[in-house]
């Protein structure tokens, strides 16, 4: 039962609640007409503590797109909410006017204390460089429509393994579902993090780990790119020798399977060369949509107005 | 008849105008389905030159309960028609486009000045330190809802008296009503301005003025709550000396009666203590829910879509 | 065929084109109340990379009266989207949540741009100094509404004619009418730029330029107002026998034909004296609640809704 819950961690909720809520994605993407007045009357309310457009606009489009009314701020200055008031009294006084509330907060932690002090559902849009479930979510459903399953796949995760809580989550999200395979492909200095590698070991997960695309690109059914910051490395001889092989362009692409999917969790800077955006198997910008519909789906739920 | 009214001051409308309000407020809280599709095609505009995040969410909660929309400014520097334009121009301008417009400015007088040129209705969310008529109105709400009535009440004020224009306007609205008694509870310092004083004693009010919440708490059936900020006592002494008494803790409300309220116009800081929040007198938060009832009467009854 | 069109510059519809969308906007002007659900399930963005409060509101205020819904960013410093990202990025991204988008970019040529990654109809609300096509059709249509044609008229275009570029558009675009004849009042170093004067000759329109609004006032079916800012003067004498001529008070009205129409893109700050605003040939505030219906014939015509 998923009406009246939180979402703050990727890990909130069952393999089978996850079910649940792809699956009524699936729905809404199949007939959205039918699902456009599930919301009315209700109000979401998106508290931006720090500017996330991209997911902003995701998950006001969710809910227009439901039938339902959206009220916000975008960033702290315009807040007088913020200023000097806990966010347990920030939360409650919401809570009057809203029916669901999205919160993104620069400081760890800040949407699961104000999810403590309501019976409003909370979703967490991103707590520093903590948690961002809802990326999970559309990662997933991304993969579920294009690939038809979730299991039994071999994943590469490219780039900054490190610092990328986006890549962290979808690792164990993707690990409860059986026989799947990772291939981290990143410069030793920006490998998973220990506690990471410890969890993989631990539940006997299959997992390399490997310094350059092109060595097993062609393995892969997903490709997720990230970026790799400059100043992230120790030293500037590395960078060079190794640049390049975390840039994804059409010569990797022709070693890579004739399904694989590439996906990246936006903004792309230069780590996918433009070139390959016309590759069918290019699918970041339509994963950003399915970020949409999955964000309808969470909502309808955790309001209890789906059928 | 409050169609195409303006409401700039809390005075502004008649006892008997108010009570119109309030009970349609009554009709929309045992009924809100009935009436969300009221303001259906109308457009509430949010003109906030200062920050107010609670306010204007407030606002538009309301107008989009009602089935209307919203168009609006949170801060001064994201709006152009700020900058080089008289306040006249900017309300014929908004009129062009909004059917109801609310406005916060820093200024005092502003909303007044803009209420002159446009027959569309306008209503002063706040003018500098002077007026905030819908906190008024809120108040009387919660306070009428509560205890049933709005007359033959004891009324504590706590907290800094001089410089809060809540608390001014809920003395003056509370006159209107036969048989309240003020009980006025602050530091000598922070006492109600002369001309407040003045206008009690002609008005022949019952009122008192005292020192120590302790000495009163068990009188009151409403006990307003207010901060009072360490920078306006004079002298440090004093602060040591009284601050306790004006921080409401749960040992102070084991003196209080049995069906008082507790009512504070928010953001809190730390006048109450956050332990009171679970005692079933604590109304604060209660209060927000009926400041967006309020005024989702109020916006259909100056648009004259009440039915 | 306007379905699915971009409008980036004011000469991209035809003139048959125009008088589509005028025609519409004449319908709605008629019976909105028909008009209110049109665009029942649609998203506007509103990427406003500039701050315009007042082009922002008519964009807003038009799709929401036609029953659809509005994501946006008013000020680039709260849009995530724009950091590091390219604009084609960007509204691949958009694309994703939203059915039609208006941008305001203080670069010229970005909506542009943005418009040929993009099958989702673009409108460019304003690009640096170069084009602002709404506000041209704005001009149009009260033209056309109150003075019931769009040829055989002398315009009068009065203030800065070499920086404005709504005055640039609103010449050319009258151009394509018969028999319109243009006074273009200046100071001589603010006169129309060479390449439009070029313009005027090679397509042999009737164009005349004189220092003085005084002498030239009471030939005038329009006078369209726009400011001269002091700094734009090469010389104070030249300024001060000049800056009088360049205010519309009630003497120069006085001269004007009883039929006459005073328009202005607003805001305005002195160029037109206050005292003018209750004389009935003032335009200038309902030329904005034009504004608001031509984006909605213009928004209902692009996403191909309009019966």
């Amino acid at each position: 039962m998923l009406k009246g819950r939180h979402l703050i961690d990727p890990m909130d909720f069952s393999v089978e609640e996850l079910t649940q809520i792809f699956d009524f994605a699936d729905k809404i993407i199949s007939n959205p007409q039918k699902y456009s007045d599930l919301c009315k009357g209700k109000i979401l309310a998106t508290l931006f503590y720090e500017p996330s457009t991209r997911t902003r606009f995701s998950f006001e489009a969710a809910m227009l797109r439901l039938g339902g009314q959206v009220i916000g701020f975008s960033e702290p200055n315009s807040s007088s909410v913020a200023k000097g008031e806990s966010i347990a009294d920030t939360i409650r006084t919401i809570a009057c006017y809203a029916d669901i509330t999205v919160i993104r907060h620069p400081k760890e932690g800040a949407p699961k204390l104000a999810s403590m002090y309501t019976d409003m559902p909370v979703i967490n849009a991103g707590d520093g460089g903590h948690q961002h479930p809802t990326q999970t979510l559309t990662d997933l459903l991304t993969i579920r429509s294009k690939l038809g399953k979730l299991k039994g796949l071999t994943i590469g995760l490219c780039g900054d393994l490190k610092f990328g809580r986006t890549v962290h989550s979808l690792i164990k999200a993707m690990s409860r579902y059986e026989n799947n395979q990772f291939v981290l492909i990143s410069p030793k200095e920006l490998q998973i993090p220990d506690y990471l590698r410890k969890y993989l070991v631990e539940n006997k997960i299959d997992f390399k780990e490997v310094e350059r695309l092109e060595e097993v690109i062609d393995k892969l059914d997903i490709l997720y790119m990230t970026r790799v910051q400059r100043e992230r490395f120790f030293n500037e001889e590395d960078y060079i020798r190794l640049k390049d092989s975390y840039i994804l362009d059409i010569e990797k692409m022709k070693q890579a399977k004739e399904k694989m999917i590439v996906l990246h969790p936006l903004p792309r800077v230069n780590e996918i060369s433009i070139e390959v955006d016309k590759d069918p198997r290019a699918y970041y910008f339509e994963q950003a949509k399915f970020g949409m519909y999955v964000r309808m789906a969470l909502i309808a739920k955790l309001l209890g107005v789906d059928e």
